[in-house]
């Protein structure tokens, strides 16, 4: 029997012509109609003469579909059936409320995210290995790259390209003279309207890899780092790479589209472009996965409709997740933190701090009501860094994060919000879905690099709360019992200590 | 024979009237004529029917002076010598160039301050230990009040009143109910217009106590920290208090003016208030001693001309050193961060910060051109706090600064400035004498808590340089040897630590 479970990904595939250039002059698209939705999408080709179609239903029950296109084989017609989701399946993550998100099941998702840029191209070796690290680990959310990476440790040959042809010479590449390879052609010769599929078919299988650990693709669709000409297509090479990528990635239900990292280091591009493939990305996802784009200095402007959430690299040495309450407040959308600096010890200042900065930057981010994402350079014997290659984690901060996520994982509601009734020297985090509650049934206070050796507190007169007092760094919860009207709590005068205070209900 | 040191405190006494109140209806007052300067300055009553006139001669050699008033004593004449200065006088401070200070004797002045405001109205024995704590230190700027304190952890009475008069009943304050008490005069019985020249003496004491330790006193004369009526008089009391004061301090060589702490807390005071006391400063006292205003929350227009220097508290949470270069920019003068937050350990944001963070602070300040400031707030059994009353010194940060002023003290020129061709994720600091230098003599590169395991060094071909790698938290200086070209200088890769490159010529 035809089935897929609801939220899975369904395909078709029919041979058709390979005659020409399939990828250009051909097309191919199925409408899936079932009860409660009917989708028309595009499909692509996959190569060998073989087309694909890729659909992700939202909805139990009988579906068919009709397939068709200039490919040269002809109309299809068939039926399927979408089962439950099965265990771990909770669907897309979107926007839930305001400022978080939830799964299309109503769970809530709270992201943790971490960054390995071409982890996706490198070996299998290192790719078994990436999926371990990550196994072991409390992240739910990755950044990664379609296209190959050329900067500062990373100037060795992909494993594969995503167009047919061949890449420059990287012999004549040094950490000295690799700047001045940027965004030029020369020496290349890939044909920039074939792709290479099985370049996206590894890819998908990257994608789906991460999709068995709970773990949400957040494809870097386009980024600067570049010796291959791929950051500067013409507009209309790059509007059918996004056609090809969205009709071969949109129906796996843990991508997210972030548009470009440091979009506004493309020699080329203009807001035009970037506004275009917006465009093309609302019009050709029918799931209307998470959208993005990600900044190096100045902020794409959030502000605009298409964007569901910010991605935000911190444009300040001092101060990143400390300002994610004025960005709630500029944006009114999720605060996603993908880049806050790297826990490491290379020379680039943006990936050298501690794992207890690192860490202290993820409480901050949570008790402000954001998201802070992760990131390793650490030196390697083998150039191998968990921010572009994957391969182990080295670092402490990584551990401390699923004592963060658990206590997210109380929270009533979405997620937190700042604390307005806080003290200006203190950084406090309430449920969202309580801002009107006068007395909360969640506090958490957090008081980062600061160490008082006492707080005194007092909510009201009558209310009991549990008490305990969590080393963010030793990754201890301390009960210190059940406490009503005005009350001391000692704490032990170090940094990173939090305050957890729950309504005994 | 009567003589005085240059820069050293000339005073005349005479005997004259005590009927009515002599603070207020009655004059003396004397100019003094060397070869190179004629001051004339006001004198003051100083009780018991004595009068005084105190004067700071600039310059050496043979001096006249003519006395007189309605003081009731008569006009009187006689003459002095000046002296060479002796071991360790080395005149006021002043402003130099721009951003920096030095000694009438052109000697450089390189600020590390710190604050107990109110240690000199506390016990002998208390003063003594503070004076102590103070020689064993690297100290050479100390901020204290003229009125004493009402505030957390200041609710005693102080060893002695400015006025006549008597204070209210303290025995009713508690931690809770103190703030309540504040700007009210309910209770208290003073005459503000009868000081009490005892309390101004021993502050006399306490400032030449310092002077003999080569501290500066940067004398806070109002605050806003009050229970007895002292922040909120009449115009006219004021303005009597500033030229007694005025009349009393400005010959003692090592004071500065700070014209309030937390100018924006007073209840009554207004801009023209300030601007009327400075005015009374810059008339009252001939030898232009340093002025500053210190804020709360907004800062005073430090664009003022009677501002010599910028007194500043930090306004925000995490960034307060690293505004130093905005704050040069700003208002050409020098940068003084007279609370940048203390080391300590109670339950107030700004008092609990760590050793390192305020050594990281001292060290981000002054590579980047500015003077911080330090404070203590270690919770002590009997409430003996260094911020407020002296005492002993629990911390760490205070033994790390002696290293610091040492390389100061190695600087050509008069100070430092912040190398405008650093990388923006490092802060290097350069002599301010030598902006026009292509390679300059001096490179002091900080990491802050960033921490790079090596990094790259090229200033030109041909040049030389002395390479030194410091800890600054441990209090090491590492000599690596002498590099030409581009070198690499290994580092621990943990934080705090700076290279210090010095050109061999």
């Amino acid at each position: 029997m035809n089935t897929v479970q609801k939220w899975d990904l369904f395909e078709l595939s029919a041979a058709g012509a390979q005659d020409g250039n399939p990828f250009t002059e051909r097309t191919i698209f199925a409408t899936f109609t079932g009860t409660c939705e009917q989708v028309t999408v595009n499909g692509f080709y996959d190569g060998n003469g073989i087309y694909r179609v890729r659909f992700m239903p939202s909805f139990e029950g009988e579906y068919t579909y009709v397939l068709d296109g200039t490919y040269g084989g002809g109309r299809q017609e068939g039926r399927f059936t979408v089962i439950p989701a099965g265990p771990g399946n909770h669907g897309p993550v979107h926007v839930a409320g305001e400022y978080h998100f939830a799964y299309a099941d109503g769970t809530a998702y709270y992201p943790i995210g971490t960054t390995c840029y071409v982890w996706d191209l490198q070996s299998d070796a290192r790719i078994a290995e990436t999926l371990e690290s990550l196994a072991a680990s409390a992240f739910n959310k990755l950044r990664f790259c379609v296209f190959p990476k050329h900067y500062d440790y990373n100037l060795g040959e992909p494993r594969s390209y995503p167009y047919e042809g061949t890449p420059m010479d990287s012999s004549v590449l040094t950490k000295d003279n690799f700047m001045s390879y940027s965004f030029q052609k020369d020496g290349n010769a890939f044909d920039y309207t074939r792709f290479n599929p099985d370049h996206f078919r590894h890819i998908e299988s990257c994608i789906l890899a991460l999709q068995r650990l709970g773990i949400e693709a957040d494809l870097i669709m386009m980024h600067p780092y570049d010796r291959w000409g791929f950051a500067t297509m013409t507009a209309e090479q790059d509007d059918l790479y996004w056609q090809y990528a969205i009709a071969r990635f949109a129906a796996f239900r843990n991508v997210w589209w972030s548009l470009a990292n440091e979009y506004d280091l493309f020699p080329t591009k203009t807001l035009s472009d970037w506004e275009r493939y917006a465009g093309i990305i609302c019009r050709e996802d029918p799931y209307h996965h998470l959208r993005s784009i990600h900044n190096c200095r100045p902020f794409y402007d959030h502000t605009r409709p298409w964007i569901t959430h910010c991605s935000i690299q911190r444009q300040d040495i001092y101060k990143s997740s400390e300002l994610v309450n004025e960005w709630r407040e500029k944006y009114h959308k999720p605060i996603v933190l993908d880049e806050i600096a790297y826990e490491g010890n290379i020379q680039h200042g943006w990936g050298n701090i501690t794992a207890e900065e690192m860490t202290r930057r993820f409480w901050e981010a949570a008790c402000r009501g954001g998201y802070p994402g992760h990131g390793e350079t650490y030196m390697h014997p083998d150039g191998v860094l968990w921010w572009s290659h994957g391969g182990q984690l080295h670092g402490e901060s990584w551990k401390r994060f699923r004592l963060l996520r658990d206590i997210l994982s109380e929270t009533p509601g979405l997620g937190l919000a700042p604390y307005e009734q806080c003290r200006w020297d203190e950084v406090c985090a309430v449920p969202e879905c309580e801002f009107m509650h006068p007395v909360k049934s969640f506090y958490l206070y957090y008081y980062s690099f600061m160490r008082p050796s006492f707080r005194d507190f007092h909510f009201d007169d009558t209310t009991s709360f549990q008490v305990r007092v969590i080393d963010t760094w030793e990754m201890t919860v301390e009960d210190r019992g059940v406490y009503t009207g005005h009350f001391r709590t000692t704490l032990p005068g170090k940094p990173y200590m939090a305050v957890w205070i729950t309504r005994q209900d």
